[in-house]
């Protein structure tokens, strides 16, 4: 008969039956087909409730360590415990990026520039009065509250006539990156600029899509660049191109539709990331508003306009693929939370996001201002040259060295400066144009930025 | 010479300059390779300055709809305007559920039940002093603070000890299996639990592996019918399967980590997903904790446990894998907002999770007993019967009936019930069992309750 001592528990004691039970069995001192002492007898040893017994047994029965036989009794059952837990070293190791002291290769938001009082205010309303809609599943493409702000704001901001079930809401624009590809299928090949954005490589890769690099020239896209490619998808930022700022002409874009309109199944993927902040003039009517054919999906995010730790995009697709997404992936849950979707729709429809974006703006260009300024008040004014092009929160600057990017960059690295450089943008080797330097200011003090200069005009001796 | 109306306009003058020229161009008054009036010429004629002249003509230049020869002037670009804009549909439809009265399908959050109030004081909390944090981008893993959390919590609560940077946090589950086909491989072979969560199908369906169904019996998943599978990866719900409800015995547990361990690039994904709702004795100890050899892939939500529309869920990886995560695919952003991570974070740390979770256990068992009473009160009592797990938000009936499945739920839905069989739960035709109904009664008004029992009985009638 087993006996365990019932004097020296503290939690209830079929807790601690059910325990020392286990114990015997995992230690083999309860052995495979043996039978337990039936409740009664059990309870009657040990001075205890024949309840608590029962409670223990089926704790254990239901985790399979004993097994019951009807009129017959509780035994314990075969363990196949076929191996010992093996010492494995646990050990993850997340690199962390260094830190500088002047970085002009990141982009991140200030906290005095995002709007935490208003954001509060938003969040305090959504909580109180939306109670339902927070608790409600939204549609694959987000909250048609969402959705409508983000159509009104195209419409006022981008000349854009859109309906809100064209918009798919996703939390950052890889995520929908990934979305187009099952969308528009892996077997299509896809171009992307170069130099361009270099992550796009790994977030295409990951999805095992032939990839294409397209060069560009003073208009835009280089259109037999893309013709040669044989691609199907040309993923483009024809508004304002990263890094090197260059925007696409009309006639361009017109060719660009008429590109996608020679052969079914092309599309153009309209990235607009920054349209917000060109600071001269009007903004250039997007590719999207000028297709009539249904070839153009227009990709934004609120990564720059609000913040990149935000994690809202959107994309707008033609008709006909909107209707496809619904049809064959609307068991694909939205990826954004209902509680910011509510606050975002209304940040944007209250106006807010409008007024946001107006003093970013301001905010950018007194910066930029500044930033030239200090620049031409610098040691280094005299061997660099600036390429503009009023847009975005960087500009490119050409400095006359003999020194090779990498070693720059890494002289640079050395005394506290982060830079990228075009090089560092293009997706091959060939023709790669050296030394022009990716100045984004979004992140530099102003007070530290005469002193970066200094150093920069150290470093570009040889 | 060009001759506008200057008297009529509201807005800037260059701006209103440059949407007349490039009406003349698009209208074809102004023809390709036509050369504009000099600055010079243009002000005097239309008595207004160079310099709005130059804004018009750089703006219409940066757009291409004009070109500058140096020393020559401005020409008109020569557009290839290949096509009229077509009307196309626009319309894009997406089919809204069907309202049900009773609804015993749907998994939602009572509003009542969510925790608004602290919910708010965290928000308010974050919001004003962690505005750093918000605005620092995430690691791919999410927030470390909220890996800290999880880590703590799964401690706790689940017995298993693991490492913050074991954590990756992601958007929902959904996005997370789409992540794991990535770092496991979408050429291994996915094997999922027949009956199952259907949605799987749909979900590793979009990655294109190849996938397996492999039976059930009382003790878990049937170790031949995994065997048989050839599967590499085992997608199962040890500690509460959905929907039978069936737990998977420790004996069973050991055979499916020896069965991991008998090849190279086996995995089990053990998904936790309503582990917090067990109401009977100790939850069961995680395969993730029993095993000792890294074969285990542990996945949780807070969609039951706080509400499906946050989109906040996690996976615990094996080191070797949490490494191979950060080697390969650092360069995907974490894809749930700072925001609700750092709330969330506070959430968990300060105690309010686990207070939660116990509210809300108390909550479902007392619902659960109120609709076991309002069945053993109603007419149907005698002709169904309860298949209980004593875990999660749902329960099987058995209904004593001739009808078969599908012309109950017609009947049903014609009454205003909507609810699941196990039928709809099996991935094949084969071995279908019939009459056992998902009562989730998460979302049921008790009111109701009786009503809708009554019209059950009424549809089994032959």
């Amino acid at each position: 008969m087993l006996t365990y001592n019932f004097e020296i528990i503290k939690g209830p004691v079929y807790e601690y039956l059910y325990q020392c039970i286990k114990n015997d069995i995992l230690s083999g001192n309860l052995k495979p087909g043996e039978k337990l002492p039936s409740k009664r007898a059990f309870a009657r040893n040990n001075g205890i409730s024949t309840i608590t017994i029962q409670n223990a047994y089926d704790q254990l029965a239901s985790e399979g360590y004993i097994y019951t036989v009807e009129r017959k009794g509780y035994f314990v059952s075969s363990l196949n415990i076929l191996h010992e837990k093996k010492t494995v070293s646990r050990h993850v190791s997340i690199s962390e990026e260094p830190q500088y002291k002047y970085d002009f290769s990141y982009n991140k938001m200030n906290t005095e520039n995002f709007p935490f009082s208003i954001w509060a205010r938003l969040t305090r309303k959504v909580l109180s009065e939306k109670k339902d809609d927070l608790m409600k599943i939204s549609p694959t493409g987000g909250l048609l509250e969402l959705r409508e702000a983000i159509a009104m704001h195209l419409q006022s901001f981008r000349g854009m006539t859109v309906d809100p079930n064209q918009i798919i809401v996703g939390s950052g624009t890889e995520y929908l990156y990934g979305v187009l590809v099952q969308l528009l299928g892996r077997d299509k090949s896809y171009a992307i600029e170069n130099p361009g954005y270099k992550k796009l490589i790994d977030i295409y890769g990951q999805y095992d899509v032939s990839l294409k690099y397209i060069s560009l020239n003073q208009e835009g896209v280089d259109m037999e660049s893309l013709q040669n490619s044989h691609a199907q998808i040309a993923h483009i930022s024809p508004n304002h191109h990263f890094p090197t700022g260059i925007i696409t002409s009309v006639s361009r874009r017109y060719q660009l539709l008429s590109w996608a309109n020679e052969e079914d199944g092309r599309y153009i993927l309209e990235d607009d990331y920054d349209s917000e902040f060109r600071y001269n003039g009007k903004p250039l009517p997007t590719l999207f508003s000028m297709d009539g054919c249904e070839k153009v999906i227009y990709m934004n995010t609120f990564s720059k306009s609000l913040t990149p730790t935000i994690r809202i995009s959107y994309m707008v697709l033609p008709s006909h693929l909107a209707n496809k997404m619904y049809k064959e992936y609307s068991f694909k849950s939205c990826t954004v939370s209902n509680f910011e979707q509510c606050i975002l729709a209304e940040f944007i429809s209250q106006g807010y996001f409008e007024k946001h974006i107006n003093r970013m703006r301001l905010y950018y260009i007194r910066k930029r201002k500044e930033v030239m300024n200090c620049l031409s008040d610098s040691s280094i004014k005299d061997d660099c040259e600036i390429i503009e092009s009023n847009a975005g929160l960087h500009f490119m600057l050409s400095l006359n060295t003999l020194v090779s990017d990498k070693e720059m960059k890494e002289r640079l690295a050395e005394k506290g400066i982060k830079i990228n450089t075009l090089s560092d943008y293009y997706m091959t080797k060939k023709q790669v144009r050296q030394h022009l330097f990716i100045m984004d200011y979004s992140n530099i003090q102003m007070d530290k930025l005469s002193e970066a200069f200094d150093i920069m005009y150290q470093c570009i001796q040889p």
